[in-house]
């Protein structure tokens, strides 16, 4: 049974007309979301979240990022090959480091230009209903990529930034507040274990704390240094939330040093 | 494979034993969430919402919708044959928009009667679990909905109401509000553009708007008024909240008037 | 199609993960939300939560339950038959009276340690895509559970507690509020129709409340005692919501006394 992800900032009910449009296109296709909480327009967000789950989907996977401010605009509908996996959605950077994580620069963007996939009647405001999910279902259908349009080299391109390492302190950047107000960085585990390993401490944001291996290390409410669940630097307060105990956001600096005895 | 779509105000929980049922009578159905989260007994709102999404799923889907402030009392339980689709849940107006604009008058509403296509333990409170699951479960294997119980004319009836448009000026009402805040109107498309053009600025709540394709065409945190996804008329702010920028509700009077240079 | 649900305090997008992970493995099961807003570590409201849905869905089902404070920590990962269903989790007594309501006292735990089911990365802090979903997803596969490892009898329990009746009055505790605020105790209807029955009076945190059948008997805004579709005592506000009204939480204690005239 082909696998077709959903990601979008559009809470309740939108999202269950783009499923509609698609079970009448592909009627056994397993339809999954990702998450429909993405803060309204923050492609920053949506890009984190998307490459953070793909790599644990089957090939074949056609995930559907529906992140669009710019919908109606000039901005360009898009379909992406990396490995075994596809994206449809726009072309403003959402993809493209989910794919990049999947097939490095191998992979291929495609500009979606073929009306007879998708209906004659588009909305300017709901591409992901009227272009994004029709895409979706047919690639899950078995479509050739090739058939949505041309292939684009000028596609928006977005990273998360490097982390970098100076003496005793990594500078790197929030890149994701989950749920439960963990703080990811775009720090990656090997740069940090560069600097510190379980049982140091470190010095963030002016607190101290430790770097061990789960929550339940330290007390309730206390601040503790983990790697993520996703590979990346995170900093928490078991069973609380450490990005209002901080008060960080999504796109500041974070600065992580060495304590020495 | 079939499709059941729920509609619900029950948040998250109660919906999963509702899922469980069902698919212990029909283990190869697709379920699909439309929305958990209508406002608590807000029928008018959940009445939209189905509305809203309805034709965009194949022929043969069962709806299921339960807003129900009147369970376990005298109100009946009722199935809609509307064109290809089924609707099941309570006789409270929550699903004959939806079933009208599939099929106009011609849609048949059946008393539920028939106690064989339930258990026999049947809760006052949970009747989404008890009764609408297993009669929409029944039905989406096959079961034809003559045999639910008797069919009815005097089903309790529901409507958005119906704009007017008189001189410079449409005088209609808010019946829907999303997620990002969107206003979403009982003004159609075509009644905007007998009084008004993409381009031209209109007068509402005493703010000038002007009417224009998409959210990206104003900057952000501004007003503009479009045509909605769902086809009626829209006020919305750009990256923003529009029914907390104008301190409006679901239900209020809306007047549209167009300015004159 | 087996049945997989899921059941964390994850909220948005870890879920996804734990989807993927289970579709690689069986790509042609069915996946069901319980629910992931748990509040956070709260083990209690999840094993109430699993426990009162549990019983609807069909034999062979596989339950993966998530709330986990101890992740990374010596807390052992278990996987549960009982009768004809399974539930993989950690052994924290999150899942124990689910399974007890199955299959009473003849459920058998088996601690996980079978390697070759998960994948070779585990991480500290996310068992539930690293570790529980795949050895769930084999279990829907047709893996016998006493593959996963051996079968242990020093797991963590739980159970709700026992309400007591004396003279004129049950003593019990809040073990569950819903989303509607509806106030759920461990008090089972049997109990409490030994002290009342519907249309009397009870006196319940110093409020005067009739025990009727269902919420549309009382005014809105009031509140009313009923028995839950769970089938335990339930206090609630008709359009309201109870637990603020009366400001109380899970695991207070709640005395019930009947008023006579």
């Amino acid at each position: 049974m082909a696998v077709i992800t959903l990601l979008t900032d559009f809470g309740s009910l939108y999202p269950a007309a783009m499923k509609g449009v698609i079970l009448k296109i592909n009627d056994s296709v397993d339809i999954v979301d990702i998450t429909h909480s993405i803060p309204q327009a923050d492609i920053y967000t949506g890009a984190f979240s998307l490459y953070s789950i793909v790599e644990y989907f089957p090939e074949g996977t056609v995930h559907i990022g529906v992140v669009d401010p710019g919908v109606g605009t000039e901005r360009r509908p898009v379909a992406i090959r990396a490995g075994g996996h596809y994206f449809v959605g726009p072309d403003n950077g959402l993809m493209i480091p989910a794919a990049r994580k999947i097939e490095n620069n191998n992979f291929e963007v495609f500009d979606i230009t073929n009306k007879s996939l998708t209906g004659s009647k588009i909305s300017a405001t709901f591409h992901g209903r009227d272009i994004f999910a029709p895409v979706g279902a047919h690639i899950s259908n078995g479509l050739n990529i090739e058939n949505v349009g041309h292939r684009i080299d000028d596609y928006i391109d977005l990273d998360f930034g490097k982390a970098k390492l100076q003496n005793d302190t990594v500078e790197g950047r929030i890149i994701y507040i989950d749920d439960f107000g963990n703080i990811i960085t775009n720090i990656p585990a090997e740069t940090i274990f560069k600097l510190a390993e379980f049982g140091t401490y470190l010095k963030i944001f002016n607190k101290t704390i430790p770097l061990l291996q789960s929550y339940g290390f330290v007390n309730e409410k206390e601040l503790i240094a983990l790697i993520s669940s996703s590979g990346f630097f995170e900093v928490s307060v078991n069973k609380g939330n450490a990005a209002n105990k901080l008060n960080v956001d999504v796109n500041d600096k974070i600065n992580v040093q060495l304590l020495k005895n």
